[in-house]
């Protein structure tokens, strides 16, 4: 059987997210080259792949899926197996859990963290444009009140959805991994049990080796 | 058993969209109101339930969620019969064509089409500010761009997963029923599948009793 396909970049965060979930699983894959800085995104071939012109896309012999959330789903089901289950959906309560924590990180998270990394590393490299600090302050506010919660979250919980890891920890792993090369990494020292997880998470081998190809310095 | 409750009031589209999935699965449920407009979601009861302030949770026995998309996909998971399955989880395909679309609506659609009901309805109302006019315009350029994706996909598939109603489809309805009550409505006669398709989620009996608690004058 032909591996999986994957398109895009390693150094593209939704990329990344799907990468880790093919990791985690041990599943064999072949990453082929989109380059989203030389545009190549917009092709016709890839806009075939992902009609709004977005990385990543999967291609599985007939099936061809776009949404990086939506196809590492479909990663973590197709090669479940006893001990790599990382949406637990064989409990209805669990599959809750992992959901609710994996929207955690799409609706609060994100849209807290995500700017302070546009503003300080991706337009400044990709568009030559300087940080505009005033959203970096307005974000690292909304960010503070969220890693409050987190921290009284993990504080009573080893992982986001409960004593074990899921797909809601992988799915925060992209953004962050660029916000700790940010001059703001400093900011997960007030949230020790935050620190914790994410000193867990980047312990793991499949992160170690994703965020290998995820330069921070260019 | 007692019926499940949901917390917060209709006329807001996160606990619509929960509320449309319980009818469609026609489960028994008592929904409990928390005033967003009085700000109750920040009332210590509530942020018990959701530590983010936020509507809608939901209360089934000992277990409490929050996060509009987790709540409806557990109610769509705990009340699936072979009749009403809109989650299609037991095909690995059909499950991800609808995460697939459910996360197009999350990250394509909505961010295109929200800024238009925030600045045409939400924030006069709520907040007693005028509309932003540029915004409105630069949202509805990107609209434009998303419906004539989704066009395309209409003229070749009766829903947005494929050839069966499913959450993916549902997802679409808050948001897009007070766009329909902004200047703006107009816009989609000119994608006359998406049009369609937007009619028949109309016609459905879980979103007329839903939408009929949703007010779109003041």
């Amino acid at each position: 059987m032909s591996p999986v396909k994957v398109f895009g970049r390693a150094i593209s965060t939704n990329v990344a997210r799907v990468l880790v979930c093919l990791e985690e699983v041990g599943a064999d894959y072949e990453l082929v080259s989109v380059d989203f800085l030389a545009g190549e995104q917009n092709s016709p071939e890839h806009v075939e792949r992902n009609p709004f012109g977005k990385v990543p896309a999967l291609q599985d012999g007939e099936l061809v899926l776009f949404e990086s959330r939506a196809i590492a789903k479909y990663v973590l089901r197709k090669y479940r197996t006893s001990e790599v289950d990382l949406l637990r959906e064989s409990s209805i309560s669990e599959a809750a859990m992992v959901d609710m924590w994996t929207e955690v990180e799409a609706q609060q998270y994100y849209p807290a963290l995500s700017p302070v990394v546009y503003e300080c590393i991706i337009f400044p490299v990709m568009r030559g444009v300087p940080t505009d600090q005033k959203v970096v302050d307005e974000s690292l506010e909304k960010l503070r009140k969220v890693l409050g919660v987190y921290e009284a979250h993990l504080t009573k919980n080893r992982f986001l959805a409960g004593d074990f890891i899921s797909f809601a920890d992988l799915s925060h792993f992209p953004f962050t991994f660029y916000f700790m090369a940010t001059p703001y990494a400093s900011l997960f020292e007030s949230y020790p049990h935050v620190k914790a997880w994410w000193e867990g998470l980047m312990s793991r081998p499949s992160i170690k080796k994703i965020s290998a190809n995820m330069p921070t310095k260019f």
